[in-house]
């Protein structure tokens, strides 16, 4: 700054208000032109329906999503219509991704494994007007198209020349066909970042379903926020596999923040089993990978009889249910993957907490790390949380201490969509209706579900630690802990049990099995022998239905 | 999802606008309240200008940063109001970035380095309602306090009995005194998140000083975006040092990222000698350190001849100017620090590149990933950049073609404080005033400032170029490049050289070295030695200041 140029300084005037910064608009669509432009030449790679490997980079994602919004242009779609998919993990279900939240419609993710009545109530409540679906769901389609009653357009996401003649679904179009024969040029419409961007509906145990209507500019938040080191810590030097499908929340946002960062994509399609997803982690050498623990198992399964080893992976995030410690001791010392709890609803985008260490852990031992990396893990900025009692006031972050667990950020919904009216808040907070544990240093721990927690005599049983303990013993292959009405203690737990084929196991001796390892109120009153325990669409025990099928049970004695 | 229960849909009803998502404005007290929630017991040490070391936690910075607010509330100041600072980095001035901004003024940091002239410049242009200095700076307060006319309140950061009795300034008050009367208690105000937040002046090497005003949101959203991977890579198991001044753009931001993370701060206050860096870093395991190069040369300095080593850094990020090749090898190879480059500037908040290596990369040879690691690197995404030609059209990423460097982005200003009417934008992009190429994969590397590119028959010369290839010469210090008019050419490069002490060199031996080097047409027409280039405030060389000394200077033909 050269001195002698010092000018009088302009007289004074009105204090400033706003800060003097450009006004950018968080929009999913600046995602994709981001990649285009600065990482044009990474991969995505596709295991398709077909079955082959489908090889593209993120120009051609982007490239094609263009040709998408041109496409739903033309059908003259207006702004926020629904344009919902029953799709696997891939590069066309990507494409829909941007092209449709870019060109300001809601892309709505439907999940193919409900049952088919329940998509057509989501569709026809979501007001769906057009349905992209692989061909995996044809037959589900046939059988859904004619009550989805507000969806006008069928698209098929295959070539043109792999159409069925006759399918029976009127006007139905191959996605190539519908979106290729766009050109390349188009321009991403502006508008408020608080326009909708894509919905999905909550898989609940109960009720109806619901949906969560996300906005472009909480979507950009999540994604930033979940690349952080602390949450997924995604690079450009990352090649990530979300095997989590992209019907499950957006795949807990992978497609948006892989985008972000210019990371490879690698999409395993409907290919779950442990030998399809441990080939493409090794030939794609992919670093990252993120799903529900069902899935490692499988891949643990398969690596190990045949001594497999990783080439390139070096962590995975788990989510969806909690992770067993055996799992996650297997992946850290057998193969040297870094094993990363996350909590999250479909509520919240979804990611919550990420358990990752602090500066403080680095130096305990494994087993002390391992006690904190059984918790589901901190707040990732943006994300605040509190538990109350059932009162509502606060609980202490003890680490003792369990309530229902609040939370509160710019990725949390407001309120379902439609009943708009009913808000969910409890004072500009979201209950989860998870019942949990804080620590001091800000580690949650899920001790229950709110509406599964037994309430014996004023103090809270955890379902899960019945379960748990229950699930230890050899003879055990599954257990669900249920409260049943008591006279005195108002409710007491039970635990239903499905026993391991060939083995045997009283229910005395079951229940001296929780001897010690539990405070003796605790340990459940009977035990009852099932043949199976019901479970949901995404494997959840529907503990409601197993209250159902036991409304005459009655504890002994009572 | 129970299946029995589903009811019909609602009717139907209009197309959702927006998504229904928390409305949570990007505040700067949601930092601080995260940190302490929780962070709560992660250190923030300090080195004070006392000299001692000071311990505190990111709890106290937030209860302090409380009682700032209310120090301001006290005084009746108006949202909005600038508070200006004139410190060190210390845990004082930390307190003042968020009790400031927080309450909803304007967090105003003076540059101590600038002459008094300018000081007072610029607190009259900023019209700055509170100064708080640092004691080391009384000395400017006392020269510049009368002529400040707007300010009404001083403050020096120290404790009550550390204030001297008779300063001179009229109603001075210590610090401790000032904010320590007020409790803990206190509410941040919600307010709309593009409010004003902080504001910093430009060291422009011509004209009045400018100054960028921040935003909460522009602030926050820099914040994520340099926290990530391809950034800072910040998280909780950091201990951060910012050797770069909080008086520099925020300390590049770090106060805010580190607060999102959760990350250990420390503070060198004034002493950035070798020593006293070094000591720092080990004995609070510092693991990730950012400063101009500068600073980094005289770490080097010190630990190369006592053979010291590292224990805990990891990486450091380099910016204010390029860094000399020799050190990001020394330390790589010798302390296994890895360096990363940044480029940023105060009207980008200020980051807008740093150079990560992208997965394509990991493969390549040292060498060949030292060729990439000289660049400025590539944008985070929330920046764009594109370079343009002296016409305005774009120029291609080739790696080769350089031109006017041009950003975008919501951490880049609109425009600067007062005068507010004249925006700097083209076409909504900030024309930076630096010269570039940008390769296909998106790096960018600066080749000159606008202003100092020599253009010589329709061609760009690059001054930086011919001022390396000099300084690469064992007798030359320092040297400079400028172009002169020429009859034919318009303008033809030459070389300033300040010669080592005691070392002799010759024009025709110079620029015989530049043979081989360079185009012929690149190399300078002619040496001019000097005594002494002429350098600002913050060390960049004032080429403006030796054009008026040349200015009678004529061509060797002409």
């Amino acid at each position: 700054m050269a001195r002698p140029d010092l000018t009088d300084p302009p007289p004074p005037r009105s204090t400033p208000k706003c800060g003097q910064m450009q006004q950018q608009p968080l929009r999913i669509s600046t995602l994709i032109e981001f990649a285009e432009r600065h990482h044009g030449d990474v991969e995505v790679v596709s295991r398709r329906v077909e079955g082959d490997i489908h090889r593209c980079t993120w120009t051609d994602i982007a490239r094609r999503a263009r040709k998408v919004a041109q496409a739903l242009d033309a059908m003259a779609l207006p702004a926020g219509a629904r344009v919902a998919t029953l799709a696997w993990n891939g590069h066309r279900h990507l494409e829909l991704y941007f092209g449709v939240s870019g060109s300001q419609r809601v892309l709505h993710t439907l999940n193919p494994r409900l049952h088919p009545d329940q998509i057509v109530w989501i569709a026809n409540h979501a007001e769906d007007s057009v349905l992209c679906f692989d061909m995996t769901f044809l037959p589900i389609v046939q059988v859904i198209h004619a009550r989805c009653t507000t969806v006008r357009h069928w698209v098929a996401l295959c070539d043109a020349d792999q159409l069925p003649a006759d399918t029976g679904i009127a006007g139905l179009q191959s996605y190539e066909a519908w979106m290729g024969c766009h050109g390349e040029d188009y321009s991403w419409p502006s508008f408020d970042e608080n326009t909708a961007s894509s919905m999905c509906y909550t898989s609940g145990t109960t009720g109806n379903p619901k949906a969560a209507l996300y906005s472009h500019r909480s979507t950009i938040l999540h994604a930033y926020a979940s690349a952080l080191p602390d949450s997924m810590a995604m690079s450009a030097r990352d090649s990530v596999l979300p095997v989590v499908p992209m019907f499950h929340v957006n795949a807990w946002g992978i497609p948006y923040s892989a985008a972000m960062v210019g990371a490879k994509l690698v999409f395993p399609g409907p290919a779950l089993d442990g030998k399809s997803v441990y080939e493409l982690i090794e030939s794609e050498g992919v670093t990252f990978a993120a799903g529900v623990p069902t899935v490692w198992q499988m891949l643990l399964g398969h690596m190990k009889p045949a001594g497999l080893k990783f080439a390139s992976l070096r962590r995975t995030v788990i989510g969806g249910s909690a992770c067993p410690p055996a799992m996650i001791d297997a992946f850290r010392e057998d193969y040297g993957v870094d094993v990363l709890h996350a909590w999250g609803m479909t509520e919240l985008s979804p990611l919550g907490t990420v358990c990752t260490l602090k500066n403080k852990h680095l130096k305990l031992t494994d087993q002390e790390q391992m006690k904190i990396r059984m918790k589901q893990g901190r707040c990732i900025y943006g994300i605040d949380m509190k538990i109350v009692d059932g009162d509502g006031h606060d609980l202490p972050h003890d680490g003792k201490a369990a309530g229902d667990l609040l939370v509160k950020g710019p990725w949390v919904i407001a309120g379902y969509y439609r009943p708009e009216g009913t808000s969910p808040l409890i004072g500009g907070w979201f209950p989860t209706g998870d019942v949990a544990t804080i620590d001091p240093d800000g580690f949650m721990q899920i001790t229950d579900r709110s509406k599964d927690v037994i309430k014996s005599g004023g103090e809270w049983i955890s379902s899960i630690d019945v379960e748990n303990i229950a699930m230890a013993h050899p003879a055990v292959a599954m257990a669900a802990c249920i409260g049943v009405r008591h006279p005195k203690w108002d409710e007491r737990p039970i635990v239903c049990v499905v026993r391991k084929p060939g083995a045997e196991i009283g229910r005395d001796e079951l229940l001296q099995f929780f001897e010690g390892k539990t405070a003796k109120w605790q340990i459940p009153d009977d035990v009852v022998f099932v043949e199976a325990i019901p479970l949901g669409a995404t494997g959840k025990m529907l503990k409601t239905r197993l209250r159902e099928q036991l409304k005459d049970y009655a504890l002994p004695g009572t």
